[in-house]
């Protein structure tokens, strides 16, 4: 089982342009990984693994376990063996994220987050499914849904990616969260506090996996998209 | 054996600053595979690899085998199953990177292109190995030497990577070359015409291996470098 692999599906960039095309099936992704995040086909949902299990949270907040043949067109996932970096009392999202980098010292580097513990005001959005013709993600973001907690015990599971790769991957940090009694979850926007355990999971090697077998991927020409502002416009 | 995935170790944006120290051995790289291309450490001439056999070009366009212990900053290998795609007869370097595109059309997708045939109006350049503290990839590209045949019977190794990763690896096509005398190659700046077999092989999987145990790359700040400007005017 390789620890120090990140596998990645897709590229970030292809959903700009609304490449959405659920491309890789549950069941192949876990077959890179117990720990993970994604989108589903049409950006349904916010995606979350946990310990092989593959929670999604939809644009109405609920939270359901998926099945082996759901599809998705960019998704993370990798073998869990985090290391212990620091504990953590009321964190702001700012601070956790310039702490990790600081006491890490992995600017440069892929790797992944988990964070146990209390979160208070937290934000977190998921996106309602679309169907074809997909439009852009610009669009497509904007039937979001936003959902809120004033204080929400739960596990945060998140990636960062260098910036080098802004554009392949979310440049920096990524964070997704799924609360301790699955009622809550989503990709995380923002929270004001956080008390609980950080560890995290060094990577030497991303695994990039391209739908190189999908017709519209193949000849779509992103020379006519921008893709790291639009990205990080829906990304926010 | 895995004939699916390019295996890629360092990106191309380590080499602008002038991060060359060498963090892979060779015997490391062949253990990705048969065939490939890179450079030694402190862009110590080109390297070709063919039926695992990895040949060094060094800046006198002297061939040589080199060991396993030989280092490098940034190289490409894979496990050679190319599918022959075309024959061409005195086809301009231009002519046939439009045609390889048009025929396969893989323009979002990594492969790799094998061309056994003669070469004629052959320009090749080596690197000058240049020794720390290294400067930037600009200013040691400048001690390249530059070779000419005007007629030379060999056989080309390039890959193809999608604009997206421009700047993790080199966007578009990238031609090492070797003569089947082993009296000349190196990289392949251009050629007047090639009449011989083109072969491709496409890989779904991109493993992006990254120096994350080398100090001088974890802490570069790569926001300070012009990355595809420098590496366009080198790769020219």
């Amino acid at each position: 089982m390789k620890t120090d692999t990140l596998y990645q599906h897709g590229t970030l960039a292809l959903l700009v342009p609304g490449l959405l095309t659920g491309t890789l099936t549950m069941k192949e992704l876990l077959q890179h990984g117990d720990t993970g995040i994604g989108t589903g086909e049409g950006l349904d949902g916010e995606l979350i693994i946990l310990a092989g299990k593959p929670y999604q949270v939809n644009s109405r907040g609920e939270v359901h376990v998926v099945g082996d043949d759901f599809t998705l067109p960019f998704a993370n996932s990798h073998f869990a063996d985090y290391q212990p970096l620091m504990s953590v009392e009321s964190a702001s999202k700012t601070d956790l994220n310039q702490q990790i980098l600081e006491l890490s010292g992995l600017q440069n580097a892929f790797f992944s987050i988990k964070i146990t513990g209390t979160f208070s005001g937290v934000k977190t959005r998921a996106v309602a499914k679309s169907s074809q013709p997909y439009k852009s993600l610009a669009e497509t973001a904007k039937q979001q849904s936003v959902f809120t907690r004033d204080e929400v015990a739960g596990t945060l599971i998140g990636y960062y990616s260098p910036q080098l790769f802004d554009g392949i991957a979310v440049g920096g940090f990524h964070h997704h969260f799924l609360a301790d009694d699955h009622t809550f979850g989503g990709h995380l926007l923002d929270f004001a506090a956080v008390t609980g355990d950080v560890s995290i999971q060094l990577f030497s090697t991303l695994e990039q996996h391209l739908p190189v077998d999908n017709d519209d991927y193949r000849q779509h020409d992103f020379a006519q998209d921008n893709i790291k502002e639009d990205v990080h416009q829906a990304e926010g």
